[in-house]
């Protein structure tokens, strides 16, 4: 019997790699001889390049960089196994968990870090890039990434126009030719689901500007900002980003890929599946145990059980999720091919014990899923 | 496929009846078309009548009777299927959640009401008698019941001695051709789990006697007094209580049964699998579905769903236990043919809550469990 392990982190309490090896052993109690194939997925947010290196046994490389309000930060950058691809979290860089609360301040952040990330990967070598923009702290419209990578982008006066989310209203022409030329012998592949345009009551900054720091009044110029960079780069590229699905992801970094890069926007979990051989890996398999932090009607729209369904579906072996929280409309998930959803908890316990005790739960909860699933035949 | 549903009444939010249609909800979710057999079962503590008036369709009668602290209660008997066999839960009439915290006192309280419980059930014609005694506020051992049978206690001055535990203290003989004369006609089969003796520091006063109010002189009081009753009941019986295994249960009441009473005390859950034909009903199944509040290593003792556990090993149905919490050492109820034990709740929640809730959880906790089974052969 074979058994497939393809959790996502445990938001806060448990990367998905030790959530792995939680369930494992869970299983392993119930049914010692079976066959486990671990493989710690992610749904390109917080935990994809590590579920991407550790999947493929690769590596992870060390980068000190310019933090989202300037101040240097230790960020990393991964390879896959293949050696060839690198695997770029946003958030490793730019990220809003890098800053204090009360400090947030996206006129000021920028994403510069992130194109220092690319910059030495640049060097390093590397030309195929996967980029994980979840969770940045930025609504610079890309701007910091492109001037780290040696965009000029200038005021009406020829002077640069510094960083950040307020910069970007001073801009009125960048020089193409300054970018680093080996961008355009690149692959970027775009892991995110958001579909929001740059601009507009859609776009970035009224949608995730106030989660990143902005006041109502802060959101109003941050997006008259990007309307005005939107501009410079329709003119200098002739992509006209504005009303674009997706340009809005991540402070609008998605519309700078777009514009500038050779890059493709996907599902971050189908960029998951494809790059950690899921698909293959499930050959066979049994009965399949996934999980997440919350598991309600929201997983269905391309969060990690979902796609570990999707992909488990053709082998038509039933799968199991594990959610630390079960919400609202999972009735809906068993057509996706999810069987059942279980919750971590063995009681009442609040949510700081619940966090706490993961690692334990996990096991537990996959011992008791499969003494039920194993109990018709014996 | 034949799914039978078999809990225990989950303490505080939901009764055995209840809880029996919830998981019955649950399954026909997942499976409608599966036959369901309910069987609200009990242990022999609260909800042992309601368990075996519903599963033999038999009913209840009320009586009106004293209750522990001499005030009027309303109480009931319940009356079997088979319209012979009474069952009488001893804290119906004289139980300790009939009073508040603040004033119980086992130096007063008595077992009057319940004796009264049996002499209205002895009058309607019932000579078949069950006697679930959990949860009484009595320590008075049996003494109450006897004399609202009719028995006179006397003190060395030849007056009757009165109620309570404390009343005890003063008895120096017995009349015991004042009992009522039907009680030789009778069966009682006592429902209980103690085996703790009479008096001594294993007794009914040092052990029970604190939760039902006494404080440390009290307890030394209190056994002071059962002795002297013990010595009584000796030397008119010839049946010595002091030492013997279970007649320290519910206040020494199991005592007076074995001396006074053509008695007979098995395990509550060995008693109501008999008398719902648990067995009878299990017969095909192809799972069973048991639970109770806390489900721990305390449940191998002969809680509920380690005898629906034992009944259903012959036919070799998985057994599932839904918990309202899972407390340690609940491994080792594998062996006894329990399958898996599955939390009702579904994320961080407080006691509160989940007892709030417990209906709707049981339902979905039901629908997880029986989806994980059947999916081996989906």
């Amino acid at each position: 019997m074979k058994v497939v392990i393809a959790p996502d982190s445990y938001k806060g309490s448990l990367s998905s790699v030790s959530a792995a090896e939680a369930i494992a052993r869970g299983v392993k109690k119930a049914l010692p001889s079976c066959e486990v194939i671990s493989v710690p997925v992610a749904d390109g947010g917080e935990g994809t390049m590590d579920s991407l290196v550790s999947a493929t046994g690769g590596q992870k490389v060390k980068v000190s960089v310019m933090g989202p309000l300037h101040k240097k930060v230790e960020a990393e950058y991964g390879v896959l196994g293949d050696e060839k691809t690198c695997v770029i979290e946003m958030a490793s860089a730019s990220g809003l968990e890098l800053i204090d609360k009360s400090v947030r301040n996206p006129l000021i952040a920028t994403t510069f870090g992130t194109g220092e990330l690319i910059k030495k990967a640049l060097d390093d070598g590397y030309r195929h890039f996967i980029l994980a923009v979840g969770g940045s702290a930025t609504n610079d419209g890309g701007a910091g990434m492109l001037q780290a990578l040696g965009l000029k982008m200038m005021n009406d006066a020829g002077e640069e126009i510094g960083l950040g989310g307020e910069a970007l209203g001073k801009v009125t022409t960048v020089q193409l030719d300054s970018l680093d030329s080996r961008i355009k012998d690149c692959q970027f592949l775009i892991a995110s689901d958001v579909q929001n345009p740059f601009v507009g009551p859609n776009g970035a900054s009224h949608v995730f500007g106030p989660q990143k720091g902005a006041s109502p009044e802060v959101v109003e110029m941050l997006d008259r900002y990007m309307v005005n960079w939107a501009n410079v780069i329709e003119q200098a590229t002739k992509v006209r980003l504005h009303d674009r699905p997706g340009a809005g992801a991540a402070g609008g970094i998605g519309g700078a890929f777009q514009a500038f890069f050779p890059a493709e926007m996907k599902r971050g979990i189908d960029i998951v599946i494809e790059y950690t051989g899921l698909r293959e890996k499930l050959k066979g398999a049994t009965c399949v145990f996934t999980g997440e932090g919350q598991c309600d009607y929201q997983t269905a729209s391309g969060k990690t059980p979902m796609g570990v369904a999707e992909a488990a579906k053709v082998e038509g072996a039933p799968v199991f999720v594990l959610a630390g929280s079960i919400g609202k409309g999972i009735d809906e998930l068993y057509q996706y091919g999810i069987t059942s959803v279980h919750s971590l908890t063995t009681g009442p316990m609040d949510l700081e014990e619940a966090m706490a005790r993961t690692e334990e739960l996990l096991e537990s909860a996959a011992e008791r899923v499969i003494r039920t699933y194993l109990a018709y035949n014996i």
